[in-house]
């Protein structure tokens, strides 16, 4: 945790914001706070700065206040991961990476290879997904939340909503087998599809080519899901 | 394991390879195969291709036969990677993916803060990590076994050992807080430093400075060791 994230939850008073259990013990137990002591913090989905902290007293909880917020967030990446559902023991760690390195825009997507019990995991509840996605900013220290949709049947996403994500974006498919190398630094907001661990079958490649995404691939060397979205994102977006 | 490696130990005569117990496990209940099928093989530090499956029988055990090698393993990074020691639970991973990534030259090296006791971690025997190796190879369908030092004296290193590296290579020191943006694509041989959770401390730094590496950095975003290493790597390297 690099950033204490505040929001209308933490609010006790115009000024004052409590702390939650997570953050308390963050504060208490790694940071090793004092009364006074500045902490980084920042409003969720608004700038980033510093507060002052307030330890728990008999009487009260501890909390925050007297905060200075001049720093905007970090750039964002210019792009729409589409991805195939991970399976749940990695859904949580992705989820977190990809939020850490910028990813505004998430569709957790269906495939022919994403094992039906996936879908049933207690990880993709809403509350269990926006925890992921908070310990993201709170690693990377940013404020802005990402958006997020499941979408548990394939072909309605590719043939109704996919269109209008490419009118303004190059469409990336992430692909070993097939075409070009995927292209380095391209300046431009893209919408990237991101295959389950034995790839996309014949039919959803199909479709994915037919609405005009383009199929890209790493190389020679064959990753694992956690090394491929770092390398994949850099890539495309280095600066 | 995307590829079956094979070396003196597998070898029953000439031609004929056995197998490793973990080989079997994953020619029987993953890939499944049958007999006569052809499987990807390769020779360790030597060339890939395929090969001929004999499953189990009463009498003996599962080999593989009929070798036609003719692919070379994929491209190297041009690099030398000096690590101060990920603590215990995080290192298994790590090895794997940085071997992977195509990293063929590795110290592991000692930090301020860097916990002593992950020195004692039984992930550092021999016999371990050459372990997490061969998985990051298999993984990546790879067949150049890397090259580990374990340093667990900071000074003597920095002193004696990294001008000889230095000779022929731009060093980089990735530390967040200096100097200039980590460069792409940089087209030359490197060694890349990289720090422990907490960073170097100011004297390592000033070590690694008077030695003639560059201090380099990747954005305000702070991002987890298990990302920044693929971040790094395939900005160094993208091609």
């Amino acid at each position: 945790m690099n950033i204490i994230l505040l929001d209308s939850n933490n609010t006790l008073a115009d000024g004052f914001y409590g702390l939650t259990p997570r953050q308390q013990t963050h504060i208490s137990n790694v940071i090793k706070a004092k009364q006074g002591d500045i902490l980084r913090v920042g409003i969720l989905n608004g700038k980033m700065g510093e507060g002052v902290y307030e330890p728990p007293s008999e009487d009260q909880a501890g909390y925050i206040h007297s905060l200075s917020l001049s720093m905007l967030p970090p750039e964002p990446l210019p792009m729409v991961l589409v991805m195939a559902l991970p399976r749940p023991n990695m859904l949580k760690r992705t989820l977190q990476n990809i939020t850490a390195m910028g990813v505004k825009h998430l569709y957790l997507i269906h495939s022919a290879k994403v094992e039906k019990s996936y879908w049933q995991s207690p990880v993709l509840a809403t509350e269990s997904i926006q925890q992921c996605l908070l310990e993201g900013l709170e690693q990377a220290k940013d404020t802005v939340m990402p958006n997020w949709s499941l979408i548990p049947r394939f072909r309605p996403f590719v043939e109704d909503q996919l269109p209008d994500l490419l009118r303004d974006k190059v469409g990336l498919l992430a692909h070993p087998y097939l075409a070009k190398s995927c292209p380095v630094d391209i300046q431009e907001p893209c919408v990237l599809a991101l295959g389950p661990e034995g790839g996309w079958n014949e039919f959803e490649v199909s479709k994915w080519l037919e609405a005009g995404m383009e199929s890209v691939h790493l190389g020679e060397r064959i990753l694992k899901v956690e090394t491929v979205v770092p390398v994949l994102l850099s890539r495309l977006y280095p600066a």
